[in-house]
């Protein structure tokens, strides 16, 4: 029988924002926080706040480096990320389908 | 270009609860208190929380009635929750996907 059970939905992933962050990650190698910022449109701080989490979680890694002495930061997801994100949608799409 | 932008999902239907509740409810004409507390698999301050938000948003209806003198309390999606869940899943579905 068909379930519902809504613990099977990744609270990591759900967030809207961090939902947001992992689509597009998923289909590239690397963003720059400016790239983020302007695909999911946020804020800076809500940027901040939900990549931390990512981080945090092992799903999101970051790779800090100076390009002409500024600071970039460049995001990518981990091999948990990937995984993790592949089992968040398998559970949503079932969640989601009429039958 | 494709648009992760975060705002398209629907909060009232995006929070885990209410989405596994409105799951439930796409697929059937109705259902009591029990059969959804089951179905989602929360505690009924948790469940009753989350219908309230369904019901205020316009989402679901309620039909109160007693059968043997116990008070039976049958939900129900209205046009408005199925177009927004239709809704909902068009735009989940657009984010997720990998192109």
């Amino acid at each position: 029988m068909k379930e519902f059970d809504y613990h099977q939905i990744d609270d990591v992933i759900h967030s809207r924002i961090r939902l947001a962050i992992m689509s597009v990650l998923i289909s590239i190698d690397e963003a720059d926080f400016i790239f983020l910022r302007e695909k999911v449109k946020t804020t800076d701080g809500n940027l901040s706040t939900h990549l931390k989490k990512l981080e945090d979680a092992g799903y999101v890694a970051v790779n800090k480096s100076f390009v002409n002495r500024k600071p970039i930061s460049r995001y990518m997801l981990t091999q948990k990320g990937r995984k993790a994100f592949e089992i968040y949608v398998e559970h949503l799409e079932n969640l989601i389908k009429k039958k």
